[in-house]
């Protein structure tokens, strides 16, 4: 297989000012064409620790690929450590002098000679043309191994990456005649990483050849299988044997469409032409926020209340006095009351309540922090669900978001 | 300089299905204690890698900090790899044993083998207490240095680095007598960076001794003022002329609290014991949920509407027909009478509302995307400012909510 090294560099990367989304765009990327991702490191700007980080990673890769330190405010660091490790002088690509020039008289801005630099490049490379800015990509091939230097600013390195480089490495793949993993993911809801693998981990013990991942997030569990490709022929039917098994074994946990559960869900409703409101308390708008989180969100969502206060519970949503008093804000009366008269006012198709205890503070022994009621009313009947979560403020409105989705997903298309 | 190394395990890191924010939020935290970053990277799954990184790094790191491959599936194989590493067997460790029987317990969830493997851990290691999920931490201190493993879920990984980490660390760097940088911070609200810098930056010319930072996100720009410990008694006065001298030169913009906004807001609020209650369309719920985010926001939120359709608009706060037809609901006629209806019908001091175009669909000419109105409403006055934000659905929705909370912020805090 392949194997490639990328390398961030920036010392806004390492303190985390920034957040790196350059490498897992680029690891996405590579992986699609059947490239294996070998080492991803985040470096400081400095010329030393570029170099030493690139030659001891071309050792074990056919593919370097850097990002960052290709800007006019950054001295050209990248290209400097590129022409020393390579040896090599600088010279002035004429294509990219041009399009400089070009790309400042369309702005109608003045060219001076600072920007004239990013013309300049190690005399054993190639310039890669940047559509959207002013720096271009770097591309060397030597003994039989490529490099690529390219700017740090997302766009611009999406840009250069797909409409040049992808076909360079596609050339350089069919010239090694190699092999790689290819991947299959099974999306799940409303399960726990532990859970799936009590029911699912003989899968994995009796299959050698092919490897499993569990990927644990807020919004649900994604099972990941791998198959080598050269050995995809073989294992085909193994493979399709496997995923039949781990949707009968997890049978309502799995996500039909095969999707995140947010997409799932919002589509799901589109089909039906189904709406949606909410009621919220412990989670604030928190679920109203997810679900309009994607374009397209107001086909199916209507809108709905954030009742933080009792106050508000009997305003805004008529929740009975008597209920707050004998069964207390978070009970299942309460988010009963909330998601029904919700679905009525705002005459949605369904309604989804949570009312809960999010923590530090209200818990008690009967109803602990983590203590969450879902409600969900659709013109047949209401019902809420307890839940006990964790004892995280964040942890407990984010499970309750999702929880709640998914709740009404299973419902919905498994009728449980 | 104490250096560290951060290694990010799992494959779908390297392969971009999860951007890792471990690395950066770890990388944030290390900088603030005045731990030098050496190297940041991310490796696949396996054991052997796992090892050959550890063995390499530690050669030129005081602590070594991984995140990932502690989860109870098969995948999981961090802890292995650790005690490889030390050549040491496993032992259970019992308070890990007694947490995981409460943690089911608690839930009224049964505790199988696989939980209670999570309780075993390499012989020479410590385990750091987990309070928002199962597998513990690690802790091994040898010959020196620092040995910490952690898991890859954020929630889990930050909750065990606060509540453990810390300190060993806030111990070890005074146990080395270490030189580092201690930082002043400064929050703004209100202000773009390059602004700021336009005020600014001329002190940074100026004063070679300290260490200008600008720090964007959504909810402001921090300013991060550092001096070396061993020449802060020098720096002393001059730091404090500096820091008054920013402040008058951002006047309006400066938290005074000396907080970031959300806190500053709330504590504000508090201290004048006054109440707030939202009117969200664009933002769906996400202010309310920004609003209840801390531990403590009760005693200020209310509650609020989301008015995502016209219908909500209209049944949920009675806004005119005849105004969502003359004017559209991305107006300031829409803005002020969400605001004031808001405020109303819930009676608190003040109401926010939310009205605008987040994105990819919906702009026009004269309302192109990112157009958003927001409007405050307290007893004496409803105000409506527009704003054009960016392209970017997820920007334009957290642009949106941060702007109205400094917004209402400035204009109490600096009568503007």
């Amino acid at each position: 297989m392949i194997k490639a090294a990328i390398i961030a560099i920036g010392d806004e990367l390492l303190i985390g000012e920034t957040i790196n989304t350059n490498s897992a765009w680029l690891g996405k990327e590579l992986t699609t064409l059947g490239i294996s991702i070998n080492s991803s490191v985040t470096i400081s700007d400095d010329q030393d620790t570029i170099i030493s980080t690139i030659s001891q990673l071309a050792k074990t890769n056919d593919i370097i690929i850097t990002t960052g330190g290709l800007g006019p405010t950054k001295d050209d660091i990248t290209k400097k450590a590129i022409a020393t490790y390579f040896n090599v002088d600088m010279r002035e690509d004429a294509n990219t002098r041009k399009h400089l020039v070009e790309y400042f008289n369309r702005r109608g801005r003045e060219i001076t000679q600072v920007h004239f630099e990013q013309a300049h490049l190690p005399s054993c490379s190639i310039a890669l043309g940047n559509s959207v800015g002013t720096a271009p990509g770097i591309y060397t091939n030597q003994n039989d191994k490529l490099y690529f230097n390219l700017p740090g600013v997302p766009r611009e390195m999406k840009s250069i990456f797909e409409e040049n480089i992808i076909s360079l490495l596609n050339d350089f793949k069919n010239s090694m005649n190699d092999d790689y993993f290819v991947y299959k993911t099974i999306y799940t809801t409303g399960i726990v990483e532990s859970e799936i693998a009590k029911r699912i981990s003989y899968l994995d013990d009796e299959n050698d050849s092919i490897k499993f991942a569990y990927l644990p997030s807020y919004s649900g569990v994604r099972l990941r299988l791998g198959v080598l490709k050269s050995e995809l022929e073989t294992n085909e039917n193994l493979l399709i044997e496997i995923e039949n098994k781990i949707i009968k074994l997890l049978e309502t946990y799995i996500i039909e469409e095969d999707k995140p559960i947010l997409e799932a869900f919002q589509e799901y409703f589109i089909k039906n032409n189904w709406t949606i409101s909410v009621a919220e308390s412990c989670t604030g708008g928190g679920l109203g926020s997810l679900l309009t989180e994607l374009s397209g969100s107001s086909k199916i969502f209507e809108g709905g209340y954030i009742v933080y206060s009792n106050n508000a519970k009997k305003v805004l949503l008529n929740v009975n006095e008597a209920t707050l008093n004998n069964y207390g804000a978070v009970s299942e009366q309460t988010a009963l009351e909330l998601a029904n008269n919700c679905r009525v006012k705002l005459k949605t198709d369904f309604a989804i309540s949570i009312t809960g205890i999010a923590s530090p503070n209200g818990g008690t022994n009967g109803k602990p922090v983590g203590t969450v009621w879902i409600g969900i009313s659709d013109s047949k009947e209401t019902k809420a669900t307890k839940f006990v979560f964790l004892k995280n403020r964040e942890a407990n409105r984010e499970l309750s978001k999702y929880t709640a989705l998914s709740m009404l997903y299973r419902k919905l298309k498994y009728n449980i």
